[in-house]
């Protein structure tokens, strides 16, 4: 059933809804490596060097529904990456993280149906739909009890989701993504704890741990995640959410001693601060479901993506 | 731990959220007659004979956040059972049911938060929030996969509610509750389908059965309802969403039937229209976990419980 990620998408009209963030910028890449017609929507990336070129752009804010209806028509596969808050931050007001995130995607999806999108991937979130988890590594089928904003928002949107298709029968899948990091990923906002960690090893700056250190996370490298798309991109099954991760755990102070392993370093200076609410103790996804449905596997290991994510910090930050 | 229905609440500040509803009516009574203080919010009853006069009233609409706040201060406990869509209307705008339900709520919760209420009892809805069940008697770990923005809409809020407990400490209870009935419900809305077959046979019109008619409802007595928040409002065990229902599960078509008999006609017409999506085809609600952590039963049978509504509704055609 499943073409792989090898297959080509040739000619294939392919919108990336959050096209200049750091999983929207690795999707657009890969989908144009594939052969795909790549429209991108979002804010552009502020480096004007970073962006694609092979992607035609509309540079508006999710709010823009006009411009948002445009860039819809005649496409085929909609990828949905946009997210506009981040899951501490939601929590400080969820009433607008709700009409950020969620009221924009039910317009997008009723922008889909009018139309005739083939199909919808949503990137939703396997690091906060769940909760604390019930369960260790945490499957689909777990309950989800988001402490955070954010989680919820992405919780609501899988169920309007399922609802479009219920309703209009407008195809989707959810893949449920753990932490992704890699080369792109800004080390100065507030998500991605890896590229924050790089950074501030590299340039001697001390690095902030919220909580003992002890929290533990699923990271996965951008290429899988963006491997795992195309990979839903061809997927016709019946599953509809698939967690996308490593399967693996590390706590932040495993990444710690990792980064200082990868750059040759010692002593990389920490700054402990209080724990978050919004932070789960613990984020490992079972994968069984995605690997049994699809060929998609997680193809870079963990030491082999930070030394390639330092070697390419390393050279942003010289240049 | 739970002191029941007949523990009186005397001088304890309520506020009903939705206290011109069928359910917002009985419950401000019922707890007019425990002693409690109560004010209601919401859209006056249009019929000022139907006005409990014991209830301090707020008419305006849920947008209207500074009268909402004049209305939250000071509460103690807070009832919240405004919902400004039924599942049928919701599916055909599921933008705006998502403002007028869920972002309402927010901006609620953020007010009761502001103003120490002790308690938040959210009125959920156990016909919509599970979907098509995949187990019934539905309990409340059932997957939650509503086909309605309606459902979507009470799942959202639920999920709120868990969250400020988990940042802010809001104390709050959930009831999921299945389809009431009873006397001043009325039968010339879209909503409560033993109100409007009852109405239809009295008045010698037809009635529309959407589909086959063999759709399955939990039907529950206005008064059990009633009495399952005044059970919330005592209650301090550590479940947070109970369902409330009779357990049992009718026909609309036996319904017809026991319309039929208890007023003692035959041939009440019925005409047949196409099934609607956002119908389910079963809902009975496993009723075990609040059977247990409260001493609440349903009370009214429903051959008592419907001729006692039959001869309210023959009251008021009558006069």
């Amino acid at each position: 059933m499943s073409t792989g990620t090898e297959a080509p998408l040739n000619g294939v009209r392919c919108l990336v809804v959050g096209a200049g963030g750091f999983l929207g910028r690795a999707l657009s890449a890969s989908l144009c490596e594939r052969g795909a017609v790549v429209q991108g929507y979002g804010r552009l990336p502020e480096d004007d060097a970073a962006r694609d070129h092979r992607v035609a752009w509309t540079n508006a804010p999710f709010s823009d529904y006009p411009a948002l209806a445009r860039a819809v028509e005649d496409q085929e596969i909609v990828f949905h990456l946009l997210g506009s808050s981040i899951p501490e931050s939601s929590n400080s007001d969820p009433a607008e993280d709700l009409l950020a995130n969620v009221f924009s995607t039910i317009k997008l999806l009723d922008l889909c149906r009018a139309a005739h999108v083939r199909k919808v991937v949503f990137a939703s979130s396997g690091g906060t739909v769940y909760g604390i988890p019930a369960v260790v590594p945490t499957p689909e089928t777990a309950p989800t009890d988001p402490i955070s904003a954010y989680g919820i928002s992405k919780l609501a949107v899988e169920k309007y989701l399922a609802l479009y298709h219920h309703l209009h029968g407008l195809d989707y899948h959810i893949l449920r993504i753990a932490n992704p990091y890699g080369p792109g990923q800004s080390p100065l906002k507030k998500q991605g704890v890896v590229a924050s960690i790089l950074y501030r090893a590299i340039t001697g700056k001390s690095f902030e741990i919220w909580g003992t250190g002890e929290v533990t996370r699923d990271f996965i490298h951008v290429d899988d995640v963006s491997a795992a798309f195309i990979h839903a991109a061809h997927y016709a099954g019946e599953q509809r959410i698939m967690n996308v991760g490593s399967g693996h755990g590390l706590t932040i102070n495993q990444v710690v001693g990792d980064v200082q392993h990868v750059l040759g370093l010692t002593g990389v200076r920490v700054t402990r601060k209080p724990g978050r609410a919004a932070d789960v103790p613990v984020s490992i996804l079972d994968t069984e479901l995605i690997r049994t449905a699809t060929s998609w596997r997680p193809r870079v290991s963990w030491i082999e993506g930070l030394t390639q994510t330092a070697v390419w910090m390393r050279h942003v930050l010289a240049t």
